[in-house]
């Protein structure tokens, strides 16, 4: 494969993913959840474009789409590449798919030149990433981690049907999950191609990024309960103000975060119960999501920010609960991919940013088990999980050669 | 009349409340709208209580009842005495009957002992100082006053239901509303009696204050417009956060109405729309509402809370509005009758705090056009607009006593 002076590949990839992002289980906006007849149609589209470059396909216990290209003669391990292809509501078409159509194209691509490596190639179309219909996430990626927690089969979404009675009416056989672990020592690895999600390529005018580590997270929920009252007859000196002191939590929240490199830390819901605007607020519920991919330092966060929180309350006489909520370590990428993945790129002309992913993805389940890397392209504005999502074609093509040189490399060591 | 150790009228004062408070249009709490089937047995009740008590007794155009305690002979002008009987929905008992109910209670007991003043004494019993059924309020005083504008009768319930229909309906023409206008030179005044609301002379450990001025306010409604995005992939230095903007523009607002003696400022609902706890908000929208005794400086608040939000906004790279709500005037007691009540207080042992009003009361509605003053009484714990408002029989004693005191002194200045 050759850098064309016309993006033929990307423009390719990019018309693929218009095609995709036309099933949808609403109409006029792209929503495709876990199991939903517009996932079905793009399972279909997605098994048709595997067949068509060369692969074999299957469908998983867990509705993962597996398209199989075997290696030459001999080649006894498997290389996996993939992202998935269900959607948040109202989404954008290149979170996921852009990973799944661009490994089956660098495939097509090699399977159109008789070009066989010496390992196999899977490309995998998850469908559970987003976590939209059920609770717990990234099904299809533990499934092949060997990490699936059958008790999530249990799960029922807002229709009271359990993830186990829709995989059953999908064709699907969740007792046969635990067969798709996959013995690691059979595994190269797993190669992730995904939209950034974030402004720092775009800002730093890079198409491409190489992940190092998928961030930790700590989620909570924080309650202030101070005194309601009455919005003129309470002296600013005698106001336990629960909203003032919330914030001025959240003051503390962002000072604290700026000052880490790498760590954010997001207030994204607040609520104000039984408001009015003549009434000085009593009660305050926010959210709390800190990020960091160094885990030893969003603990430290997370602690500075608990003190401070907490003083904030005992200077303003209001009570403060904070209430964990989902917790997960940083999972860190494969240092010989993720080079090799950066030479990749480098030999196309595209020295990738070195960056952490601040969101999660299905490489996160492979943590510790399954070595994997990660490549990230630019979108516009940083936009995603919105219908303005968008990277061009450009650097779709950009991605898609750095993939495909990355194959020759790891197959050419 | 005596002080007695026992504080009978006190006792009775409160009895009288607690068989109004039974007159409710919701079933377990008390809630009694303009107009309505409770309103109707509450007017009913004053009425009967006006009576035996010497008055004879009207139906106004808008539903305000009027008892009236003729003058000795020769008393041309007229003393007009109240507060409203209307309350918000799950209202205490006392923030407005009390000023009707010991009104009453010290007429009665000037009448059982045969005394006359050179004055004629109206107690008003108002039916729309709340505000709960119709977007403006105080129609009953302003009528009064004269300056009830007739548009009012056209706004309309949330049934649809004008209050021209509603008065109709009740048995009253609201045609003559003109007619209720008081030519100033006949009215000696207004005294309104009411529960202080906040929380000051409870921590002052004073029973009693005579208000100085019935604040002005501002009311405003600012939007916040941010970058919504994804709160893993945003570092905090490229964030344009609405949620934290409006943080700051709260504490900012906080810290300039802490800096103004009796000035207040408020905000009281604050909307993240569309939030989630993963997501920057893009979008806050808050209320303000500032008040304070001196326009002026209420005025010089509004705009340095103007500047500093603009501040706030341009340094985050938001954008943000200020949308202009209610405005209206500081309203001035009369201070002849203030100094009559306080000297009242003070001959009843209970020198009173000279304090500003920051709700509104009906009062607020003669200002300028009839003298007026107001005697507060003190709270527990400064709860209003709740079930658990309460002035003890013993601090109610000492009002009504000081209110037949003032009788007394403004009879024979």
């Amino acid at each position: 494969m050759t850098a064309a002076d016309h993006p033929a590949l990307g423009e390719a990839i990019s018309s693929r993913l218009a095609e995709l992002a036309a099933l949808s289980d609403e109409p006029g906006r792209l929503t495709r959840l876990y199991l939903s007849p517009a996932h079905r149609r793009a399972i279909d589209l997605v098994s048709y474009w595997m067949r068509d470059a060369g692969m074999s396909v299957r469908l998983d216990p867990l509705a993962s789409v597996v398209g199989r290209y075997e290696a030459q003669d001999g080649g006894t391990q498997t290389l996996l590449l993939g992202s998935h292809i269900d959607s948040v509501r109202n989404a954008g078409r290149f979170d996921g798919p852009l990973g799944v159509v661009t490994a089956i194209e660098v495939v097509k691509a090699a399977f159109k030149s008789g070009k066989r490596y010496p390992f196999a190639i899977e490309v995998v179309a998850f469908g559970d990433e987003e976590g939209v219909r059920f609770a717990t996430t990234l099904g299809g990626s533990r499934a092949l981690a060997g990490t699936f927690d059958e008790r999530a089969l249990d799960e029922v979404d807002e229709s009271t049907i359990s993830r186990r009675e829709a995989l059953t009416a999908f064709g699907c056989d969740p007792s046969r999950v635990a067969a798709e672990r996959r013995p690691p020592d059979s595994i190269l690895g797993y190669i992730e191609v995904h939209i950034e999600q974030g402004p720092v390529l775009e800002k730093e005018g890079l198409p491409l990024g190489v992940v190092t580590t998928i961030d930790g997270v700590t989620r909570a929920t924080i309650d202030v309960e101070g005194v309601a009252g009455h919005a003129g007859t309470v002296p600013m000196a005698m106001r336990h103000d629960a909203l003032a002191a919330a914030a001025e939590m959240l003051l503390a929240i962002e000072e604290r975060a700026r000052r880490q490199p790498n760590l954010v830390a997001t207030v994204g819901k607040l609520d104000v119960p039984r408001s009015a605007p003549n009434t000085i607020p009593g009660r305050v519920r926010f959210t709390l999501d800190i990020r960091s991919p160094a885990d030893a330092e969003r603990i430290r966060a997370v602690d500075d920010i608990k003190a401070a929180i907490a003083a904030i309350a005992a200077r303003r006489g209001v009570m403060q609960r904070l209430t964990p909520g989902h917790q997960a370590p940083a999972a860190h990428c494969d240092e010989k991919l993720s080079d090799l993945l950066a030479a990749a790129a480098a030999s196309c002309g595209a020295a990738p940013r070195r960056m952490p992913s601040g969101a999660g993805h299905d490489a996160m389940a492979f943590d510790k088990i399954i070595p994997f890397a990660m490549l990230f392209v630019r979108c516009r504005g940083g936009v995603s999980h919105n219908p303005d999502e968008y990277a061009s074609p450009g650097d779709i093509d950009i991605a898609a050669r750095v993939l495909s040189a990355f194959l020759d490399r790891i197959a050419t060591p």
